[in-house]
């Protein structure tokens, strides 16, 4: 068994491999990225691949029996250049699904989406009928992707899941490209005792994940025994408020937060007004968030404190 | 003013030029083919060009200060080569708007996409809101440039609307790779006093426009003042029923019809079980459909005896 994890470098990447790794996850791993990822023992197999090179994506997919497909543009860079995101996000993308599509037997293919597919103006609640209206080009990508897979998984081609991440915690403090990086940065700033300007309010509400919670879900889908027919998945998530994400992080790091509200009415509106949520979907197929504000902390927390 | 013509060699294309003829649309017209399309009068430029190749494309979209976008591959012949499909129906397209993209004012981009991008499974009625779910090839890959053109719009670098359109009578009886070609062979069948054997029943339901109307919502869309933010629109179609469609062809050829129906479930599914159908957007901005069914089968026959 050979799976491959394209952007295995980023974020979410590095928080998967390491679940993977503490988990046992069996077979072999091939871990891609523009730079060779940090591979933790000898069965992770490190490439240094550029995914936009069609030989060289076909190379990084060759004899993979599962992919799980984190590499991306972020939000931001995209909304800075839509045609690297054309590239990355949507071509690379649909050229992974084409060679997958190739396969005599189908493989399973783990595609990381984003709630930024539903885009900004959402019903309360959002369920798993909401229409997308996506308001960034990251987002438009993203959902884009999303139905080229679900037209590849109708055709039986491609054994393709798609998951809709939300917020992710708490990314590296550096300069990521993506818009919603404050969520992170509360975690940061707080256990580091440094202030901390948010660009929302502390009405604010965000769907949250800690990395390790997100790590699991893909895992999750690549062992999934079925794929449904809508497999495209909102992955349940906590809708936190931002004043009470501060106290906990606190309260779970010890420290006083020192946190000035300085709401962008642009930023609010993209990632600050997020109503209830319901993945029946994704529930119904054993996914699961967090469970309560203490354990993300804590996940989040624990997850800086290894890393 | 030059206006391009995408497809103006195909059945919708064909139809287009001979209304812009008819009704004196200003300025120059380019009409852009694989084959260079039938010119009616010296102030129409026949081009014949690939637009898979990016540089036939940009020398064909030069100098255009309005765009309808009619070059597809068909439902049926993408179905059978969605790499093909991927080509022109996805890449081109998206190409396409990333030229018009380019220039430093927004050119009126009319987009025809297509009621495929809706699916199958229907609620009744369909309106402005009913989340697309494609069900073919065809409709996966029109539904995501309607995607994109929406983000191009948003980012303001493309003056775009794109109109969803219904099944458009009478298509020539020559294989079009159409699977929707029946609605069509009903008008031919019995005009020309032949046998039809029809893959729906008679109480099949369709979304129908004459291809003069449809050619007169193209034109609307192109001279329509301002886009709406809401940027795509499923056109206004009569809802017919074939056994109603049958008996009004027969009449307005003077003919007796020998229709046999031999329904097909995957044709009627995809083609026959239209609900009924609201479209208060594109109503709101003045686009109609043909008005009743006989006006309709009289648009459509006068269409078949004058080509």
């Amino acid at each position: 068994m050979l799976t491959v994890v394209t952007g295995a470098a980023g974020f979410v990447g590095r928080a998967l491999v390491s679940r993977m790794d503490a988990v046992g996850v069996p077979g072999r791993v091939r871990l891609v990225d523009r730079v060779a990822p940090h591979a933790p023992s000898a069965r992770f197999e490190p490439v240094a691949a550029d995914l936009a090179d069609r030989a060289a994506l076909a190379a990084a997919l060759d004899g993979a029996e599962c992919v799980i497909h984190l590499a991306a543009l972020p939000g931001g860079a995209a909304e800075a250049d839509p045609a690297a995101s054309r590239r990355i996000n949507l071509d690379a993308t649909l050229d992974l699904i084409d060679l997958l599509a190739a396969r005599s037997v189908p493989v399973r293919l783990v595609y990381a989406s984003s709630i930024a597919a539903l885009g900004d103006a959402l019903p309360d609640p959002v369920d798993d009928g909401t229409p997308p209206r996506p308001a960034m080009t990251y987002g438009a990508h993203k959902f884009m992707i999303e139905v080229a897979l679900a037209d590849a998984v109708r055709r039986g081609v491609v054994d393709g899941i798609a998951l809709r991440l939300p917020g992710i915690v708490a990314r590296p403090a550096a300069p990521s490209g993506l818009k919603s990086a404050f969520m992170s940065e509360v975690f940061h700033a707080i256990r580091e005792a440094r202030r901390c300007i948010v660009p929302v309010g502390p009405d604010a509400t965000m769907w949250l994940l800690s990395a390790r919670a997100a790590a699991d879900a893909l895992l999750h889908a690549a062992a999934v025994p079925r794929v449904p027919a809508a497999c495209v998945l909102t992955l349940p998530a906590l809708r936190v408020q931002m004043s009470a994400l501060v106290a906990t992080v606190a309260r779970g790091a010890g420290r006083e937060a020192d946190v000035v509200y300085a709401p962008d009415p642009a930023t609010e509106a993209h990632f600050g007004r997020l109503p209830h949520l319901l993945t029946p979907a994704a529930d119904g197929l054993g996914f699961v968030h967090d469970g309560d504000l203490g354990t993300l902390v804590t996940n989040t927390l624990g997850g800086l404190a290894g890393g």
